[in-house]
């Protein structure tokens, strides 16, 4: 038996037991006579000692190293000196029997909370970083969410279904990762981007109520937050309407806030059509742990021959509260992240309300003190406050200010850590505009539903064209999204046609939909949420590569395993494959 | 609003009751001045009713096709004609609004238990298959089970760990399926046949009881019984014995069969040596729903001049009760069974115990009758009885006697298919021998742990080497396995250097694994279960391709989806490949 108790159990009432425990060791200190070994496992960490009375015991004892696996057996003692920030701190164990499990050469980094470890060693040696207390919660956590979320969609009468890996490449969207076929030579499968068309056809299928939490997978070039392979909470809704939708997975939002964070929302959560959320915060996933919302100057500063506001399209300007004090260098550096090409401004104006009321801009040689007034008021700004305005082209500029929003709001520390401000964005658009291949592209996908009272626009004017889709927004992190899917055939076609699909294409790639949805589609519509970055906001972790076991880098890199590898000639040969490009 | 109930959940309590329902139309009737439509949806069916004093209403009622999707607003009465077979049998719903939510053309069959739909076209039209009554319980019981499985193992304290889809190609077992990496050029990632690797990692990393349900992925020629992709339920545990291991998953076993069959198990799953399997049922998953046990005949029939038995390494027999008065026909049809390539003996010898005490045999020219009433009672036969004989070299015989055994229950209807006979299965040998490369393989897997009294074999005799290996045989089903690991990096070489593996060839396939065992790797173990195998079993399904969504046909194809397919040059081109061979 390799124990009688976990690392972290023993309290006050075990004291007296013989107990058996198992672990890593974590710590040693010789102290004159006794050794104390701090032995480690998944759930804590406790104190052994070992009492130089027994001398073979102690000189086995002052033999381990760092990380060896060891086994021992012992009475459970009061501490003397307790450690109350220690779960084990009121105990320790006087060690009578100690077996060396595995031994352990001195690991590359020091498995503690402030490690010495650099962030490429400690990926190439993951399964020793995942020993680390701030790594392994994040997984514990990990599974603890995706648990409630079971709960949840069981409890709501969703079923998980799996659906296929192994599925067939589309041109739309995202890069397929491709597999090939030895059996049908010459032929490929792909890996899911996600299973949205398999989710449909369940859907027809009758299963009403649909889960699945499921490996996706995007052969994109890789960012930060990024990985080729990342899995979705992936649910779909027969027989409901976008406000059952909205209800039933804002439900699952506060079962996990509740549950998990252990947070209690009673109010609905906010909803901003996506037309506001661009007016309002220039992003369709704006943060409202905080205010500075845009104002739009466009009409109050024309006509006073300052050429680059006159010939603007949009002019929009955020309030900064108390900083009409900047030196000129702060502007500067403002200036300079305006025109990070991230960010794209060509330039920042700046209007100070200066405390004793009068103003100071970078555009005084066009605008009285009268004009400027104007501008503060706009805002109610007070004196004090800086007004930062951006100019030009409207979507851009709305962009570019909704970057420099956040800018400022981490400068001037205006975000709560602790705060979580849930949204819903709705009132998407169905298309967005594809500049370089001149035509439109779906701005979720092409089974977006539109919006039934613009339906009409769809021939005339298919920007303007709302659709019933829907993000969740947390702290600007957008955590999933969905839509109503068109589960009508003709309004699929027409869709197919104005994203530039030949009806060859369409058939060739969706045709086994198409036809499906002649048997008798319900009405139907559902959500996905990123459970990567649902977890890494639990955590409250910027990247979501701490919140996955064995993550990629952003070259697609496993540098763990050192993967993806050469394979045999005899590998290609059975695939009917040949490299046409050796490895760097 | 869609519904504010579903097809399947009114009772009488609902009598007088205003209801709305959606569903699909399964059935209309035209009685004279009413229409009766049965309407279905995932919980059930419910009867409407259309009286023709609202003849416009009726009218439309009578323009529906089987399959079209409706909603209904009308009132729960009390049936006159009460049908005790449905649920919903004692109410009907007088229909007082129908709206036509989407058309169906005519299926390709009907949707029902008895349809007239062969499987080629229900393959290629799954989405209306799984919409059978028989297609979707399966799936229903699949999401029990999983979810019963995350139950037990939470309750446990395992913790689900999701480990990577894109892995590294390894030689060993099976065939991958690989995926070119465009960044990495010419390199591929493989799909994981199992998450083995990362399990043992995960160990080392300190998560002491992991578990996944996980798609694994095998390159195979396909069988019934085989999908390139198929669900396991992947689990190890550290600082654990077998002992602790069998106990954990023999409680996941009972778990389910209590939760999901209503079966209590009080009693310990029966245990049996792989060598005792081999020797009483020539199986490595003997079916123990039924007796039938072997008896060795090898000592008792030598000696008489028949060269066949006095040459063969092994006579063995089983006791088919009450078949003496088999005809010849019956005879020659089970040697026509064994001569089978599938089965492989090369002819059968009988004892027919007459029920007047007299002895005829195929080989009477040989032996006494006083010689054929030892063999019978060796196996306590009684008149009536019928010995069935094959000989040869001993394993082939073995296990042909084995499907031997398996065909008599079938004739003989000995298999009552409402009985569980689970069984551990022990003590594997940790290698087998392969022929055509001369050398030894895994039986299981290359970190499966020899036991430690055999330790000493791995030098001298490696064939007669144990494994601490076991199987969780159900029904004559392999349910599931697994076995202690190695946790000895010396132990772990020397398992490469028997397998075959060449230094070189270990470390650049397992070299991260290796390396890993270098830090204090704990003692572990664990299983793995086919989730498709088990629910096919509590389905009384034979196939695992009832039990999948959307399976593939033999030939690895999605017939639904029509995949695998070509790819575009412009993809193949990214991915620095050429095709050496065209589709066929």
């Amino acid at each position: 038996m390799y124990r009688t108790h976990n690392c972290g159990e023993l309290r006050n009432e075990n004291i007296g037991q013989t107990v058996v425990l198992s672990g890593w060791v974590q710590k040693i200190r010789n102290l004159g006579g006794m050794t104390f070994v701090d032995i480690r496992d998944r759930y804590g960490i406790s104190q052994l000692v070992f009492d130089d009375k027994n001398q073979n015991l102690c000189d086995k004892a002052r033999e381990l190293g760092r990380e060896y696996v060891i086994k021992i057996q012992g009475k459970v003692i009061e501490r003397s000196n307790k450690n109350s920030k220690m779960p084990t701190g009121d105990i320790e164990i006087i060690v009578e029997e100690l077996t060396v499990l595995n031994k352990s050469e001195i690991p590359p980094f020091t498995i503690e909370e402030n490690t010495d470890g650099g962030d490429e060693l400690r990926m190439k040696y993951r399964y020793l970083d995942l020993r680390r207390d701030s790594v392994k919660k994040n997984l514990i956590l990990r599974h603890k969410m995706a648990h409630e979320v079971r709960n949840y969609l069981d409890e709501n009468n969703f079923i998980e279904i799996e659906t296929p890996i192994l599925i067939k490449s589309t041109p739309e969207g995202a890069r397929d990762f491709v597999v090939p076929s030895r059996m049908n030579k010459g032929e490929f499968y792909a890996l899911p981007q996600s299973p949205q068309v398999f989710k449909q056809l369940l859907m027809i299928s009758g299963f009403d109520r649909y889960y699945q939490i499921v490996k996706c997978f995007r052969d994109e070039d890789l960012r930060a937050d990024r990985q080729p392979e990342f899995t979705q909470i992936d649910c779909e809704m027969s027989f409901a309407e976008q406000e059952d939708i909205l209800n039933m997975f804002e439900g699952l939002a506060k079962h996990l806030f509740k549950n998990i964070k252990g947070v209690d929302f009673n109010d609905e959560f906010l909803r901003m059509t996506w037309a506001d959320a661009m007016k309002y915060y220039g992003s369709d996933k704006p943060d409202l742990r905080f205010e500075m919302k845009f104002v739009d100057l466009s009409e109050i500063v024309k006509g006073n021959n300052f050429k680059i506001f006159d010939e603007a399209e949009y002019v929009g300007a955020i309030c900064a509260e108390s900083c009409a004090s900047y030196s000129r260098k702060q502007l500067d550096a403002l200036t300079d992240f305006v025109r990070r090409p991230q960010v794209g401004a060509k330039g920042l104006v700046y209007v100070k309300y200066n405390e004793d009321g009068t103003f100071k801009s970078s555009v005084d040689k066009f605008y009285s003190q009268e004009d400027l007034k104007k501008w503060a008021d706009a805002f109610s700004a007070k004196p004090g406050d800086l007004l930062l305005i951006l100019s030009g082209n409207r979507n851009e500029t709305l962009t570019s200010l909704g970057q420099l929003r956040l800018e400022m709001a981490n400068r001037l520390n205006l975000i709560n850590n602790n705060k979580f401000a849930p949204l819903w964005v709705v009132d998407f658009p169905l298309f967005e505009w594809n500049e370089e291949a001149k035509r439109y592209t779906a701005m979720h996908h092409p089974f977006t539903s539109p919006k039934e009272e613009d339906i009409d626009m769809l021939d005339t004017n298919p920007g303007d064209v709302r659709a019933n889709a829907y993000d969740l927004v947390i702290n600007g992190v957008e955590i999933g999204g969905g839509s109503i899917r068109i589960h009508d055939n003709d309004v699929q076609q027409k869709m197919f046609k104005l994203l530039g699909f030949s009806k060859e294409a369409a058939d060739s790639q969706f045709g086994f939909l198409m036809n499906a949805f002649k048997y008798g589609a319900p009405p139907h519509g559902g959500a996905a949420f990123g459970l990567d970055r649902w977890v890494a906001l639990f955590s409250g972790l910027e990247s979501i590569r701490d919140v996955i076991a064995f993550p990629k880098n952003n070259a697609g890199r496993d540098v763990m395993i050192d993967s993806p590898s050469i394979i045999s000639d005899e590998q290609l040969k059975e695939l009917n494959l040949k490299v046409t490009k050796e490895p760097s």
